[in-house]
């Protein structure tokens, strides 16, 4: 339906992706009038990532201030009162978090220099709906460099820095957001930003889907101004092609998490790093000599296994793919059913975007002090819930880590309760989020600048030329030097000498 | 002399492939009409790749007999002359490669097996031209034992096993083909193929796109009975596409090059062994420490790039795709502009299906010994014709291995004349075949037994399916052992539990 | 708070070490007599280290006591009070800590079982100055399993477990140590183990020297009943040598720094894993693609380079010694002046054992944002006291990290201000602990057990086989099974069938 | 036939060596006045090795002349008739040849520049004995260059390049050599050198001991003016070290087979190319998938695991030595019997340097289309003298390649006959050879200008500073800075500024 092999989202704070896709959404969005529905599942796993950055993700001290920001009454130095934060007077703090992340954002400051001339979003009048952090902050301003007014609200109602959201409202950004909002502020904060006299937002980025929910839900004939949805998630990606399919999407969309640079970033290269991070932080284990199992062999177990292999573990591979498995033999991995490793392997980690992959059964056959975690999808994969039995104890011995104990005194040892490791136990580089804001940017670009008809009621990916354009705008970064076509050569190869390169089968 | 392990020249209309289409190619395509067009271009490179292995290829010595084979009487053991090959004496030889390819490409066997109740290409009557090597014997009695009859001939005037043809005429297919034809020769080879009394085929199976253009030109009424063809090269796939383009395609057409499992193995698969391989035959170079860098970082820049690093070679790339090279940063490769490095590298290696990419001015400013080579498309890569000026020398040193010499005693080490290194100096293992044979034989079932109207008068790739379908023939060669997906998983997946597994737009 | 699998701080004494003896610490030992010399270097070391785990090494909350133990008045649940640690309540939970180590440490537990019929330690009283920890509880119980009586106190004032304490403690082990001591405390608890009626020592187990000092400077009579000493760090083993050198040595000591297995675990592989460790738990910094430079390739730095190459990091090296300058250029290595790259490169990791690898000078011209640390020896080789200057603003962005702010804006980010990264910012696996104190616990056996007159009184190196006996009680983690030499095979190779299968000058 | 890349065959005397010495050599070494003994194996060896390059060996075709060279008059072009070559006239060819090999040479050409102004070895009277190939002329030319007369021998009987040994003699060296001498010629040549007229030797330098021995044996009163004998193979060495035992040695020697760099060319660096390419010649075969067991893993197993590994084969590696199988382990390599994956694997590849590693047992358990070949030492790994029975048939595939067919069908491929595989199936670099001839003229020198007294009667290992030197000399080829200690460090390290630079037991 949607994109079978289109991941999803993991919401929160950024990103990696199961590979596969689940046809239960379809339930959950069904049960969306219920206003539960997905909001529930996006809070429990952001409730998981939360953990581990509890402290991390408010850098100051503000436990005491138990009033909600709803009922403060703040101003910014300039006298405005347009906004609704935890504590306006954070908002230097925030601004030397929101300066240290421009230092590693580079292609978004290269998009503000740019625009110095000409201003590619002028008149646009941008509702956001995403994760509040320094990074989007830069986002932000960047957006309002290149022409936009913006309005903002968080996408999760755990993940709001305060301090940035802050420093957003000090300087002159409508953010109506804070870490600790219930359903209730979630959905205030959203109308906030749409429901305003004398202003209509005509763009509207979104992560998740919540934000263009309400408003269709809310305030229908506001798509009539509306020139295009810019959508981040697989599950909000998920829920623009239905409405696609049933007719009823009303303005162009476009799908900025299927784009090449953001998906492989997201996928392959964060995860090669963040296996091993999130293992060591949790269990300072050593990974030489390991024996592993990585369930799936897509971008996130091809990133997991390489990484792996590279430390000194023997790893071993399943999958239900052929061509995967075939991939998977080619670059080195035994491929086999986990029933045939089960008992001899020292780490099991699962990255298929399927669920119960690792059942009890397996669970039971495992030798001591195994380590269990997932780096795919949600919370689905192992089935956590067989091992909420009475004959088990369950001990946790360290933030995100618990001993599962047989009556044997066989322990496993379970990482994040089967939530996703690299969320919840290690962090995203600003490296990685830097695409995904870039790719934002651009897609609110083309298509707030798009001629009439370019683009129909429908979902788009990113055109490959702006997908290029991204990658390009990180080059710098490595201070890589790319080679142009001569004139000579761009005719001999049939194409533009400023791309795209590749037709829009290219597997890369 | 004698070779059973050695494997067959591969013309570059079948073998490894560029990254890029390449516009100029349409002028030959329109040249066609003075028959020498691509012809003159194809053998060309074959000559070359015979340069290198004219003893390997043919297995037994026939240098004495002059004769055509057209002017000679020859029959089978069971009486029938409908063929024309070199010496039908030569058959027990052949037969014995044919027998040592069958033990290694297991996955044809395995069709073979399957076909023992029903005969999926019953009726079908086939009618093929490509290189004839043991692994096309293979592939040909194959489809015989699907139910096929078959006639062929060979789409290059220089790879033709003799033996193995001999061994197919014995076996009572009709062959027309031997090593050295002329141009005429090749043509009344084809011909003999299609112009056949009581007999029509019904399906084409064509590497280079010379059989089909025959039809057209000399039988169009043949069309009408024929289900489909199913084309092999890059290059026949390109004038299939422009034949649908101009509305002139009238039966179906299976582009079986951009197979992922196909593209995976001719690409990054076998380059990263045969640019050691290819290396080592020629040059006895030590890997260790060199500097080198690659043109071009597709899946054949990433093959050699994976390879040389793992042997300890420092290596740089250079890009035109902004994506490739933001991959290439990420793989651990300093992306540079050519001109940066060449004073400095010992290695120069091409792999970008571009023209001119290494220059004159660029082989002027190599350091002495510096190694030149082409990876890549073609002869076009390497200027090497600027090379051909009065003041420089040029020292054959061994086969396939020139020393161009400049003025102040500098030289440097062209390989192959700069044609495709890994045609020339190295082998294609079996394995490779066998994906491409299994490939091939898959495409003519489908097209022959697909339902009405499931094909229209265009080219198309293949089923995912089938795709997968030749992966998975493929794996018990490794002992892979896949994993099935359970009812339950395949429903929470939305997949059917035999696949196809991912949507078309997935980059594997 | 809790933290089961947390290991401890080690000190510089007792881990990681550099690669070549360094001559001035000969002027340490000789002003020593001060009292103060290398520990006052050693306590500024276990302070930084600290920071990072302050509350990782205090298992439990006892804060709240101000009170010395040497004030407090303790026993034991059978009744004896010859001991001294924090508060002999926590045995408990120190108990539960000890049990999960010796889940970890297999080769101790094998040798306990071993052990079980004859007791190879029987009548040894060894006085014991370690960091006193889980794992060196598991050690100190099986040197009581196998038949010795021991004492210990501490070797780092800051690294004691209390609770490990306690429990051993309560075990009837004389232990005498707590987290915090003062030096006054530290040479107290010393004096405690070694003066004590009705028991003298006849083994020591040493970690920096400081034991051996003391019953040098105090009781040098006690040494006619000692069979010798097993010393387990670079600092101790130098003070060995120059003892031994000076004629002073009185009797025979074991170098367990030098071993083959600990060497390899404690350098090579142990970095391998430590510094993608340190860095990303310091920085949440992505490896790919960024170009480090590392100073010195000896086992550490082979380490490092390894683990970036490998996460996609483009590595270049620095050496002095020409042997491993090859060595790096054969591994794909460009082998540079430091100069040559520092402008360019993101990332400095210093593992030379030299001092002022990288000046003031150098880190002047690092670009913004390049990442400083250190893998070698103390924290002499960044020479982090030249950026104490007016000019430079120092910001602490988190434990361990420190910007330091160049006037035009320029930062370069410094970790654990030049100490060593992985013990600062890291773990040490429990594994590598394991080795050590296998390695520890064979060396006391062979000399408490070895003939009259093996042992002279010199500075040995653990017998081969020994150390081959090291590895062996290891393969069984991995459950890798050891080929035996038939006795033909044996014979052949002129070797014992039970080792040692090596010449000592072997390399490995 | 013309081949100027091409390197010479190493017969085992000189090459890649074992791991482990070899006790039955004695025997071989007692054998010896029979004058049988080793010479045998060592020609058996190197027949086998000739098939490969017979072609390759001689670069000019002089099939024609029978002549033995004892019965022809030759003269050079200066009128010196005191040589004994094939063809003098050869020596245009040979001339280029050398030069070809000193542009590869480059640490010898700086030796000779830096003896422009000193002679080194004005004086020295080196009678040498070893392969007589461009990269040996190299070598003596420089011995020349730095004040050596020579004269010279082959130590192998096939080894001989005709033409460079005609170039040799042209330059006016006495050079008495060629392909093809009998037993009788061997000798005869020796003697040559070593008995002439006014002319008496002050240094030996030897490869396999056979020039030493003959002057033990005839001329025992040369020893007195003897300065020293420099050594290069395993089999030398250990008639030295065996001499030295015996109390029979009377001038130092230098054993040079064990100086770090050439062990870790000659061996580690090496193999890891060598097995590629010697496999991928005998068999074209795709590494990708392969399951491979590899026995040993000391130098030359960690090099062809590496190898295999990086092109994603599975490897699994056996050991009889504890500590080399934990450094398998923490590589990343399962260790196992070879018993328990003998039945699954595609390759087996030994490198133990010890006898009957495969049996005729495991042979007849092995899959069919395996293939085993042997790195390690002369031919006694594989049990191939167990498949010379009548069940089993060889069928010579390709030169080097043997089918050995079971009853039942099953084929193994048995490489090189169990030989060599990489002297037998791919070629050395000269890279390598550079290093060793370096190694010799550096041992040469020292040994010549000792004073009194530095050496005694004894077997030395290269001064490690010589080693060092050694391979600063080939950093250059790199482009490799090193970088100077400071005066500062130098002290602080307790190192002189130009090396050594590490105590001897360092392992590198």
């Amino acid at each position: 339906m949607l994109s079978s092999k289109k991941k999803y989202i993991v919401n929160s704070n950024s990103g990696i992706k199961a590979q596969i896709q689940f046809a239960d959404q379809k339930q959950e969005f069904n049960k969306r009038p219920t206003k539960i529905g997905r909001r529930s599942l996006s809070r429990s796993i952001s409730q998981s990532s939360t953990d581990s950055y509890s402290s991390a993700a408010s850098y100051t001290d503000s436990s005491d201030d138990e009033t909600s920001p709803r009922d403060k009454q703040q101003k910014n130095s300039k006298g405005s009162s347009d906004f609704c934060v935890k504590n306006i007077k954070q908002a230097e703090f925030g601004r030397r978090e929101i300066e240290i992340a421009e230092q590693e954002m580079p292609a978004l400051m290269a998009l503000r220099k740019r625009a110095q001339g000409e201003k590619p979003l002028a008149g646009a009048k941008i509702v956001g709906c995403t994760h509040i952090t320094a990074q989007t902050a830069v986002l932000m301003e960047t957006l309002g460099a290149l022409g936009a007014q913006c309005r903002w609200a968080a996408c999760n109602i755990y993940s709001t820095l305060n301090e940035v959201a802050a420093a957003l409202a000090e300087s002159g950004f409508p953010v109506f957001a804070w870490k600790g909002e219930s359903e209730d502020d979630f959905w205030w904060c959203i109308d906030r930003c749409v429901n305003v006299e004398g202003w209509q937002p005509n763009m509207i980025l979104d992560d998740g889907g919540d934000l263009t929910h309400w408003i269709y839900k809310k305030y229908p004939n506001m798509f009539k101004k509306i020139k295009g949805i810019v959508e981040e998630s697989v599950t909000g990606v998920h829920r623009l092609y239905q409405l696609s399919k049933a007719g009823k999407l009303c303005v162009p969309a476009m799908n900025v998490n299927d784009s090449v640079t953001k998906q492989k970033f997201d996928n392959l290269y964060c995860c090669r790093e963040s296996i091993l991070d999130g293992l060591k932080r949790t269990t300072d284990m050593m990974f030489g000599g390991k024996q592993v199992v990585v369930c799936g062999y897509g971008e996130v177990g091809k990133g997991c296994c390489a990484a792996l292999k590279a430390m000194g573990s023997i790893v071993y591979v399943t999958e239900i793919d052929p061509i995967c498995a075939l991939q998977a033999c080619m670059d080195g991995f035994r491929l086999v059913k986990l029933n045939e490793v089960i008992r001899q392997v020292d780490i099991v980690i699962t990255c298929t975007g399927n669920k119960n992959v690792v059942t009890r059964e397996h669970l039971d056959r495992m030798k001591n002090s195994c380590i269990v975690c997932n780096m795919g999808h949600s919370n689905t994969e192992i089935d956590v819930a067989s091992l909420r039995t009475p004959e088990l104890t369950w001990e946790r011995v360290r933030s995100q880590v618990d001993h599962v104990i047989w009556p044997d005194g066989k322990r496993i040892v379970l990482l994040a309760e089967g939530r996703l490791l690299n969320l919840s136990c290690s962090t995203v580089p600003t490296f990685v989020l830097s695409i995904t804001a870039t790719t934002q940017a651009l897609a609110l670009i083309e298509l707030y600048n798009a001629p009439e008809g370019r683009y129909k009621q429908d979902v788009y990916l990113l055109p490959k030329k702006m997908d290029e354009y991204v990658a390009s705008l990180h080059l710098p970064t490595f201070d890589a030097h790319l080679t142009e076509l001569t004139d000579e050569q761009a005719k001999y190869l049939g194409l533009n000498k400023n791309g795209p390169f590749k037709p829009n089968y290219y597997r890369y």
